[in-house]
């Protein structure tokens, strides 16, 4: 599986929470803690904004492994970001190329995604086919991950990010029991647009990877504590990881299953996660006939 | 943009061709002698096959560019096939990444294309839509090229491969014209199996890039006069070029436009290449409403 | 050959430099205007200091040619410098990887090189023994470029760039002349610590390749016209480019040879530069016997 | 630590090493069996014999991670070579780039080394300062192993390659012992010539990494039981391993300690590796003072 974080809050220089902490996320690329994990070396990315430019994200990818990318530690220790994230990979049936690499980007958009689309070789075309003509130029990749940011924005994630996963992945759940798929979705999913960021932990048979957000500033300050420029930091600034960090000080939210969170301005509203099967219709769900 | 070279005849060390030609494809691949040429720097692609594995092509593909990839020089040098394509990128409107690279594979079939499809942004997704499910698995890149091959295997390309392109190239030349765009298509083509080397010329204005063969075994003995090797070449083995190489010895055959040719056996058959729209009946056609 | 740009004055987003005007440097690594010139297709850097760490300059290298790096695209548009180095390279003789790509950076100077060390072959080794044993960890690749950097940190760059670099140069000279290579040095040279930008010009034989600064802020708002953002440059924004742009527009100092200039604070200091060869005493002239 | 296995004997599909058996060489790239590994994911090299080019080997090396590397794959599905060797790595304190990834090449001869030399920071510059001017131009990297390999070339490995690491070791222990450094070597080797097979098990501490050589044909060809063409290997067919693979079977020959190896026309011989200290005249000796 891949695995991601995210920033939201004052501005933080970004390698303060990727690469400080113990068992932070580049440290993770490498060393795969738990006996079941592979290895998460098959490229990164990382997406950020700018307070002077909050529509406009920035975005750095690489199919190096993230342990071991010196652009990746130059650029971190050198970039402040109100609002980051930053995923490493492990691939599932796709190439490993930097188009394939998360955040996934659409305007002031940005995507991560944790998990998978089982039986996805399969669904593939019909899942692209749904995808609004428009929109279809900006997939560039291969991923299961990809489509399915495609797919939601298709279905209006520009709009409203959790309603629009609910619908899209309503859509490859319907289509999945068409082909026999049990259980397609697994995902925790992370979505930026330079003021709020969401995140999801949904999978069909409800055995998601983890998720957790940061309950107090305490919690932040404490991934690095001997760092003042932590010390700065304020009540309203959170974190978000697929993966506990090294040792969970102060209150860490635990996402539970079929739930979506929104964090802006430092509160965090939690609702739950219910995927809606395309209605009949919904022009998508006969072009996937 | 890009170029190719290809080989069939008699077992050759893939550099004799490839690097030891004065202007040759990998120093071409950095000198763009002609004003309007950019440089084919966008990565590169080497297909051959292997005399005890005839139906199972090898393939080596990279996105760095050739003239500096030390590990195509050490491969080139220690592989001998009777028959191997070369390509390298000059990439447009796609990502560089090693799946976007030529040649294409499916099977024992490779692929190479010099050109591109005009307005094919517009179009990917319709062109997509018509290739055959079962195909469609196939597809990892993102280009015109990739896209065009696995159209025209859809249409039977595996059975019979200038036809089968007739129809791919009629098909485009169609849904062109429904989006109002002129002269879509422009190509260069390489086409082999293990057996048999194919090569097409077209353009829907009839502006082709060049194509050349060589007529006698002169011709490619010239390319490298001092080398020894060369001179155990017999009458059958041809070379197929993009661009011409520094100077014409021999005699070269220049591939007329709208022309397709086969090459198997020493012998060079020669038949007009004449796209073919798709019948009211043809089920792609109306995919793609 | 090589090119380079740097850039000082108030803070600039880099790609207003590098990818907005017409054949600006990521233009000229793909479109070799001058008949002689090879692509500059070996990989590029880009240095770069921020106002609130003036000391630590931040740097981001690649193999892949600076036309087609989605990166390089994306982090100048979002990273905004008050002094920074770019630079596109055809490599001679090394490989090419990151370690061989300038700028190369100790502490906080950053050092880029257009130009070529004759005869670095047979000197390399030398010239490595001469550094001094605690700068020596800092080699990590195997350019001339790098080498000569260090020599210069030897003798003292950090304090006095443009005298520690005559002294290099000069130790080069004498020991080229010991083995009978001929017109050694061939250099543009661009080096930054955060608050001062110098630039050298030179060759063995009074060969070398152009340099120019912008004399006034016309010269660089005429860079992008229909610029909003250049028409905020002040007086004192200076422009440092290995090759001419487009059209030089207002005026452009030509750096005459031998020629060393520092700038700070919008003037600009012109010197001789006059490499000195080792004294009898030098310690490091003898460890190259 | 590093891994790599070796092959001598009939010619044999390089996959069926590779790739086939369970957790063999590429898949243990990926998964580290035991808690106490690192993953190799830093780059990996392959280098092969030709029988009709036994003096020039190939080499394919690449800074991607070898179980995501489809250029490998595909390689060695289609190259058969009577003897290659294969390292996988895992970077300490060097760059990940091509010209660090083993095996490293001088004419006929190639090296691997899974290990390290403690402190070489330290002792770097007067290990390259002891290797031979006219073999320095070789040294395009900067690790430890490669250095190691040019200071044994230096001591006659050409010549015999067994004694001339025993002095080259002794260098580096004499060496390491006057900048305080504690057991400085650490290291399994493979040495191939296009002929022969060496390999070695060492360290300072006789704490080596293991090593393990193949002794029947069985031990072979139960790499992989359902493989027919394993079932044509003959006695004199050997398999080198720096790790185990999955279960032992036939017999293999654990190398003690502080052994040295030569494999030819199936035998083994083997004999006891004793590094040898430079004599007081040992030119290499004074240079590092």
């Amino acid at each position: 599986m891949c695995r991601w974080n995210a920033y939201i809050g004052e501005p933080l220089l970004i390698d303060e929470l990727l690469y400080k902490p113990k068992h932070g996320l580049i440290d993770e690329s490498l060393h795969a803690r738990m006996g079941a994990e592979t290895t998460n070396g098959d490229g990164f990315g990382l997406g950020w904004y700018l307070s002077d430019m909050p529509t406009d994200p920035a975005r750095y990818r690489s199919v190096n492994p993230a342990w071991n990318d010196a652009n990746l530690r130059d650029l971190t220790r050198h970039i402040e970001s109100h609002l980051f994230l930053a995923h490493i990979r492990a691939a599932i049936g796709s190439p490993v190329q930097q188009s394939n690499c998360h955040p996934f980007r659409h305007d002031r958009w940005l995507f991560v995604h944790n998990g998978m689309i089982s039986g996805f070789a399969q669904m593939r075309r019909e899942i692209l086919m749904a995808i609004d003509p428009e929109l279809f130029r900006g997939v560039t990749g291969s991923t299961d991950s990809e489509t399915l940011f495609y797919l939601a924005l298709s279905y209006g994630l520009a709009d409203e990010p959790l309603g629009a996963m609910e619908r899209a992945v309503g859509f490859v759940e319907q289509l999945a029991e068409s082909h026999g798929i049990d259980a397609p979705v697994q995902m925790t999913i992370g979505i930026a647009n330079g003021e709020r960021l969401w995140a999801i932990r949904y999978s069909s048979n409800a055995e998601s990877r983890t998720l957790f957000v940061s309950e107090d500033v305490e919690a932040v300050q404490r991934l690095h504590p001997e760092n003042p420029r932590l010390r700065e930091l304020t009540e309203g600034d959170r974190v978000v990881v697929s993966e506990p960090l090294a040792d969970l000080f102060g209150a860490w939210i635990e996402v539970p299953e079929s739930t979506g969170i929104c964090i802006e301005d430092g509160s965090v509203d939690r609702r739950p996660f219910e995927p809606r099967r395309p209605s009949p219709h919904d022009p998508r769900a006969s072009t996937s006939a």
